[in-house]
């Protein structure tokens, strides 16, 4: 990679919170502490930096938050898009903090700026009808059923392998950042900028009037479109396996190191990878490349230095 | 005034929320409309603008959303930073939907981008040792002991006039706004601009650590420093009254038309504005001329264009 290129990253939860955890300040600080440390690197080494990230955990604990409020005090409850916004500017200073200290540390007056970010959906996508996208806790089924008491329209599914049930709601395709000039425009001036945190906030338009809707747009799929509206060189998906495995979890399991845009569609169409989980990101990384971006790469987290030089994580190129 | 200058202005709790109101999403909603055809004047006049906002029902509803998902579900609650936090986020948003749609029915094709804004405040500020800044809604005697046994740091003051009880934290005064550069490179670019919601996310700086702190700041003071930093050539202050007074609620009651710094800082000294209402706004008016600013104005939200028109409010110069 050249210095001086454009790279975006988009963080998934693991970035801010582990398995095992309550999701206290404190631990999604630390976490977003030792994210940095990953993170300043690319800056120190002369690239510029967009980061996107996840909110899957952060939103579900506000969305329950919403509604304890109402219920123990009689204070509104927000819609989900409210919701998401909440949690980009939360997430957004989080990172903020946390990567402006660690390039404080390395001598890099450098600031980090958080733009709310808005992501067009189409009122008539198919998503609308088929609620996917998990949000939230794991539930048991008593649980999961007492909260279905509460909230009817509420859909849950659930995952056997993790044991337990989930909210999912619709995950529209994103179809524009609203604000890509803006975060361009900061980029170029030199910031690192945290955007379409959570996917964005999934706004329809209808004549003039823009309105926010009840969804959860894909993080990795908003994440690449804002890579390609803001012309990135790279795309970079940091997640918690090493990268994009065939026959994963059976034998014959292995790990793609390098992979061309039509074979990965030939895998994503075979159905190689999980919905919902490395799928969106398979997609998200062919339609960069395809749209003309440099490179994609999905990595894990803490190998970000090695998926960089090539030598670790999938990386995906335009054939 | 003149085309094309910067104009920041500050939005009272009324921008939002209205007495009496129990803040839904759809009530916000419908106030940031009202409020954003006279923000889209000012824009379509041809003035570059920032917005800065209060937040203070916004946080203490938040505030008491988190307590609830504590209690009720067992989500760990957040400390005031990440709540002020998420409350930029939330009102951003809100702003963004509401004056893009507005400007855009006009024909304006400008973007409304929010910052999420840290503002630095000093670690050994007297304020800390004196929480006097009221956040959240006003509770009845029997409300606000039911909550002091939950909560028994929090402090809360009576406010006779109202007949209520509030909570109230430390409020430093801002030192310096940490995304200022970005926010005038974002104006210089042509955006409408939110940032400093809130009175900012209060932060103190340990060596190279930045650390978020459990205060508000006035949103007035915060949107000040802000106006200085961004060289805006007016400040003006959006309330629910025409300007400051006089003899408030006393026999010779008297507006102030136009006010030097000099007589405005005999009147505040000499106590003729409330502390926590009129008095940091005043304040604010008289340090934003005193550094060189043009002309600050206190005004009643929905006499902007007068009081551009020097028609209404109090108008401030150097003097």
């Amino acid at each position: 990679m050249l210095h001086g290129e454009l790279i975006l990253v988009a963080l998934g939860g693991n970035a801010l919170m582990r398995r095992g955890e309550k999701g206290t300040y404190q631990e999604q600080y630390n976490n977003i502490v030792a994210t940095s440390k990953h993170l300043a690197d690319i800056v120190e080494q002369g690239y510029k930096l967009v980061i996107t990230h996840g909110n899957g955990p952060q939103v579900g604990a506000t969305l329950l938050r919403h509604a304890a409020g109402q219920k123990l005090y009689g204070i509104p409850a927000f819609p989900m898009d409210a919701c998401g916004a909440e949690t980009q500017g939360f997430i957004g200073y989080l990172i903020q903090q946390g990567l402006r200290t660690e390039l404080k540390r390395r001598g890099l007056d450098k600031y980090v700026i958080t733009v709310i970010t808005r992501v067009l959906v189409d009122k008539d996508d198919p998503a609308f009808e088929n609620p996917t996208k998990p949000v939230g806790p794991f539930y048991t089924r008593e649980e999961m059923e007492r909260i279905r008491q509460e909230y009817p329209h509420y859909v849950f599914v659930e995952d056997k392998a993790r044991g337990g049930w989930r909210r999912v709601v619709p995950s529209p395709d994103p179809k524009l950042i609203a604000e890509r000039v803006a975060i361009r425009n900061l980029v170029d001036a030199g910031f690192v900028v945290v955007a379409s945190g959570g996917g964005g906030i999934p706004i329809i338009e209808e004549g003039y009037v823009a309105k926010g809707v009840e969804a959860v747009i894909d993080k990795d799929l908003a994440g690449e479109r804002l890579a390609e509206l803001i012309k990135a060189d790279r795309f970079i998906i940091l997640t918690d396996v090493e990268g994009a495995y065939i026959n994963f979890g059976k034998p014959g399991q292995k790990l793609l190191r390098e992979v061309t845009s039509s074979e990965a569609r030939r895998y994503l169409e075979s159905g190689e990878f999980g919905q919902g989980s490395m799928y969106p990101k398979v997609l998200a990384c062919i339609r960069f490349v395809e749209a003309g971006g440099k490179e994609a790469i999905i990595a894990e987290l803490s190998q970000l230095h090695q998926a960089m030089k090539g030598e670790a994580g999938t990386h995906f190129r335009l054939g």
